[in-house]
C-alpha cells in the first residue's frame, strides 16, 4: 500500500467540487460540497447511532438502503437538525437539486449537513447555487480540496488521504476526507467521513469492509461523549479500476479491506489531533486481555477520562487515574497483572508494574509526556491483541471554545 | 424536620474529633479523624464499585458484614490505594489502634483513607498519633468541625448537615459529613461521607433506608466520569433518642428514611457547587417519563456532557447539545413531545418546545444562566415523576487543577 495524491479523486472516475452558496453568510467561506461519479457506484453507509437525526440522515438512511449512488452533496454552516417537517423537505431537495444536474435517480444522491442546529437551512441558497456547483467539479487534487474545505466549521486541519494497492496485479485506489475533530464539534457539529474507490466489490462485502473498517477506527476515537446528530460516513466504490469485482473473502478482499481501514484509521488520528482546543494525539493501546471486547472497553474508558485528559495536557504521569478509569470501565482485568507504560518520541518508560507502582524518574516522564503524540500502553499478562484507541487531550481552549460558542 | 447544629455530632452520643498527625507532611493541615459512640451502633455502609479498591474499602467492607460499628477512623492525605500487602497491614491496623484506644471489638471500627494513591501510608504516624486522636474527642459542633477538616483534601467549602425530627413524639437527629466535590478529586481522592443517628432501627431497613438515600442523591451526582477507588458512605445508629426500634416499614421508617435522603442531598448539593474549578451547581430535572430509571438515564446524560456542562459556564442556551446528549443517552423518548426550559432565581424561559425550536430573547436566557444555580427542565409529554440529578459547570479551572496536580 502507497500514499498518492488526490483525496476523493484519486480513484478513477471520481469528481469533486466545492463552492460558497450563501450559507455561511458572515465567513463567506466554502459551504457547499459535490462528489460525484459518472458510473453508478456500490455504496455503503455507517450512520449516528443519535435517537435525535438530522434530516439529512434521514433522508441518506432511505436512498442509501438500496446500496447505489452516484453522488454525495454535502453542507456546512447548518445542521438541518431539529428543524421539523420543513427540515426533511429541505434535504429532500438537496438530492433532487444533485440529481436534476446529472439527470439521475434522486436517490442515488446522498445528502450531510453539518453546522448549527435548530436553525432553518436556507434551501434558495442551495438552489440557486446548484448550476455553480456542477461546474465546479474537477477530476483532480483540487477539486478534493475544494470539497473538502467546504464540509469543514471549526476545523483547524485538513483530514485527507488516497492510497494506492494491488489487487490481483492492478492498482486499485481509495480516496477520503473527513470533518470534525476528537471532540465534537460545537452544536455537535458533526463527523462526516466521504470515501471513494476504484475497486469492484459486491454490496455485500462493501457493507462489511466498511463495519470492521468503522469498528476499528472512528469507533475507537474517543470524543467527549457526546455524539452527534449528523455524524456519517459514506463509501462509494465505482469499479473502474477494472479489477473483477471483489465477491468473495479471499486475498483480494483482504487487501482492500485492509486499505480501507488503514484509511480510516489516518482519518480518525488526524480528527484525534484536532480536537477541539487539543495539543496532543493520545493513543491508548491495551494488550493481553482474552479478547478484544474487553481490551477496547478499557482502552475507552481511560482515553476519555476527563482527569486522565486533563493529565496529558500537564504531562503529568498520573499512572492512578489511569489505574481508577480502568477500575470503573465495567471490564474484568487483574490489577496485579496490570502494567502501564508511557511512550512517545522521547522515549518509553514504564511506570506501574503487576499492581505496583515502579520507580521511574518524574524527568523522563514529563519528557516523554510533553511531545506531540503520546501512547499509554497497558500490558495485562502478556502482549497479544493490542488494541488501540485514540484521543487528545483536555485543555483550557476546549473550555474556551465550547464555553459560548452560539452567541 | 428542622435544620439544627452540631454535624455528625447533633445526635446524642456521638463524639468527633481530629488531629494532624504528618501525613499532610507539607500543609500541616489536619489529617487524622475520628467518629466514635460509646454504645455499638447498628451500621450500613455502600462502598465504591471500582474494580480497583482501596486497602480501607477491603478492611471496612469485612467489618461492615456484621452490621455493629462503634467507631470510624479516616485519614487524609494518602489514598492507601495500590499500596499491595502494606496497604491491606496498614488498614487493619488503623482499626486495631482505635479499638485499642476505646477496648472495643476492631471489626467494629470503619477505616477510610483519601489522598494520593500508590504511596505507602506513613503508618506510624498514625501510631504515634491515636493517644491524641482520641483525646481530641468532643461531643459537640467543635468536635465534629474537627473532624470534617481532618478529611477534606482540595475541598473549598464544608459538606455538612444535621436535621432533627420526630418519630412517635421523639425527637431523633441525623448529622453528616462528607467531603469530594461534584467532580472527583485530583488522585481521584475520593467520595467520602460519615453519617450518624441516634435512631433506633433494624440493620435490614438501615440497609434499605441508606441505599434508597444514596441512589437518590450520592448516584444522581454526575461527576465527571471517574469514579474513585475509596468512595465510601457509613451511616451509624445508635438508638439514643429512645424512640422504640423501627423494625416495620411504618410511618417512622419512612419519616426517618426520607429525613436520610434529604440529608444525602444537601451534601450531593454541597458537593456538586464544590465541583472542581465550579462556578454554578446545575440542577437537571426530567418530568414525564413512564419510569423513574429513563428520566434518570436522560437526565445523567445531560448533567455529564461536556458541551453541556460548558456552556453553562459560557451562561450559552445551547438547547441543541441538550436533545444531542438525551438523543445518545440510550433511554427512548420521543423528541416531538419534549419541552426545555431553563430556571434559576433571575426566572425561567423556554427555549425547545414539542420539537421545535420556541423563540426566546438570547438576553433573558444569559441572565437565567448566570446564576450561580440553575436549573435545566426537561418535560416529556407530562410533569409527572420528576427526576433531579445534580452536576456542575465544566471551566478553565476545571483544567488547570487537574492538568498538573502530582508536580
Amino acid at each position: 500500500m502507497k500514499e498518492i495524491a488526490g483525496g476523493v479523486c484519486a480513484p478513477i472516475g471520481f469528481m469533486a467540487g466545492g463552492i460558497w452558496c450563501g450559507i455561511k453568510a458572515q465567513s463567506q467561506k466554502r459551504d457547499l460540497a459535490l462528489i460525484y461519479s459518472e458510473k453508478s457506484c456500490t455504496a455503503s453507509a455507517v450512520f449516528t447511532t443519535n435517537r435525535v437525526k438530522a434530516a439529512s440522515i434521514i433522508v441518506s438512511m432511505e436512498h442509501i438502503a438500496a446500496g447505489k449512488l452516484h453522488a454525495i452533496i454535502a453542507n456546512s454552516g447548518n445542521a438541518n437538525a431539529c428543524t421539523g417537517a420543513a427540515g426533511l423537505d429541505a434535504a429532500q431537495r438537496m438530492a433532487a437539486l444533485a440529481a436534476d444536474e446529472f439527470v439521475i435517480n434522486p436517490r442515488h444522491v446522498a445528502v450531510a449537513s453539518t453546522g448549527v442546529i435548530g436553525v432553518p437551512l436556507p434551501i434558495a441558497a442551495i438552489e440557486n447555487s446548484i448550476g455553480a456547483l456542477a461546474n465546479s467539479l474537477r477530476g483532480d487534487e483540487a477539486g478534493h480540496a475544494a470539497a473538502l474545505e467546504a464540509i469543514m466549521t471549526t476545523d483547524t486541519r485538513k483530514k485527507e488521504v488516497s492510497v494506492e494497492i494491488e489487487i490481483g496485479g492492478l492498482p486499485v485506489r481509495i480516496g477520503g476526507m473527513a470533518k470534525g475533530s476528537g471532540m465534537i464539534h460545537p452544536n455537535m457539529a458533526t463527523m462526516l467521513c466521504f470515501l471513494t474507490t476504484d475497486a469492484a466489490i459486491s454490496r455485500e462485502l462493501l457493507d462489511k469492509s466498511l463495519h470492521r473498517a468503522v469498528s476499528r477506527s472512528f469507533n475507537r476515537l474517543t470524543v467527549d461523549g457526546d455524539t452527534s446528530t449528523n455524524d456519517m460516513v459514506v463509501v462509494m466504490a465505482n469499479g473502474a479500476s477494472g479489477i473483477p469485482a471483489i465477491t468473495e473473502e479471499d486475498d483480494g478482499y483482504e487487501l482492500f479491506a485492509g486499505a480501507l481501514e488503514a484509511c480510516c484509521v489516518k482519518l480518525v488520528r488526524a480528527m484525534a489531533r484536532d480536537g477541539e482546543g487539543a495539543t496532543k494525539l493520545v493513543t491508548v493501546t491495551v494488550n493481553g486481555t482474552d479478547d478484544e471486547a474487553t481490551a477496547e472497553t478499557l482502552a475507552k474508558s481511560i482515553a476519555s477520562s476527563s482527569l486522565v485528559k486533563t493529565a496529558c495536557f500537564g504531562a503529568d504521569a498520573n499512572w492512578g487515574r489511569i489505574l481508577c478509569a480502568m477500575g470503573y470501565s465495567g471490564a474484568e482485568f487483574d490489577p496485579l497483572q496490570t502494567t502501564v507504560a508511557f511512550k512517545s518520541t522521547a522515549g518509553e518508560i514504564t511506570v506501574f508494574k503487576n499492581g505496583e507502582p515502579f520507580p521511574f524518574y518524574e524527568e523522563d516522564a514529563k519528557n516523554i509526556l510533553s511531545q506531540e503524540e503520546i501512547e499509554i500502553i497497558i500490558t495485562i499478562g502478556n502482549e497479544n491483541n493490542a488494541v488501540s484507541v485514540w484521543g487528545c487531550d483536555l485543555t483550557y481552549d476546549y473550555v474556551k471554545i465550547n464555553g459560548d460558542y452560539r452567541s
